[in-house]
């Protein structure tokens, strides 16, 4: 799981059945530091998360799959948790 | 999920079975600004997509076979939906 | 699916029994431009294709279990196609 | 497989509920010579690890699943094992 | 599929049930002219290679589980095969 921003929502009327009722959210991938890393992805949401909250993103078929239920089996990754806080030694 | 733009078209006549009738897109992945990055990949349409269209697109197997139904389990990227519009925050 | 071009084959005596019978191709991704780009991989033939050839490859392991059948379970990576055309708008 | 070191832990109230109960690990992968490289990511233990140890985390949804039974489903990495010694003949 | 050189072993005494037999090898991925290239990973062995031979590897959790069978389905990575001759058209 990576600890991603969502940085905004995208709306898509044409799509496909199994994404019927999904909550398509942005999300950017973020260091341990915060700090913004590599490039944004569509996650589908499972715990209603907003725009600028941290949250953790699976990010592969089978367990987004997984954590949607039955109507996020077309989809390749979701958000499955809102991040309250991060523990980090400050080592590597 | 990827927003990808679609730029074009791949014939193969000596194929897979399993591809028959699948519609072969070329996309190419985009930053949230819309600018290409990256590599382009091939995805299968399941949404009816057209050359020049944004496009949502799942990376993944299990995910892209889902999304294709019976016919596309030999895939591993399919088009999922048409863009229609993308709310960004401006942050990360 | 990437576009690559076959460019070897790999002689494995000891393998798998799940690869018995499979043939080994190695195949290196193309840009859109038909340039080479990154590594090289492995990827078992499904269709006939031959050394110089521009193909269709799937690298995920479902899915190229899906076009090998059943002796192909134990593989990430499968050709499913042979390239005729490319259409590029020449965007992106 | 890959080699990394637990660095922290994160925790998350709201989440999805297929992650009860879960121990959610910040792990850092490292290269063979024990340096820390690329980002972190999160991993659900399943050996009972803890910050500062260096561990085997499998990245992957199928795989992580598999090692956490089935409460785990809806993850991509999972903490599999506790490394003890790696030997290395020091070439490549 | 991706051709590596086994350059070690990991001894994990605490390690997930479905691991345990398992033989935990160091490979390291080669480019086709035999250079080491990105870093090394873990990878389970199906087919009895050794440290120093040139061998082919799977890395996704279903084709690794599926190599190795029931007691392997918690791994992401397998050896699949020892590599005897590489041909390779030089293009590319």
């Amino acid at each position: 799981m990576q600890i991603c921003r969502v940085v905004g929502t995208v709306v898509s009327t044409q799509k496909n059945r199994k994404l019927h009722g999904a909550k398509l959210m942005l999300v950017q991938p973020l260091t341990l530091d915060g700090e913004a890393r590599g490039v944004g992805l569509l996650a589908i949401d499972s715990v209603g998360a907003g725009v600028g909250e941290r949250v953790l993103v699976v990010i592969e078929g089978k367990a987004a799959g997984d954590a949607l239920g039955r109507k996020g089996t077309a989809v390749d990754a979701a958000i499955i948790g809102i991040v309250d806080t991060i523990e980090h030694d400050g080592t590597a």
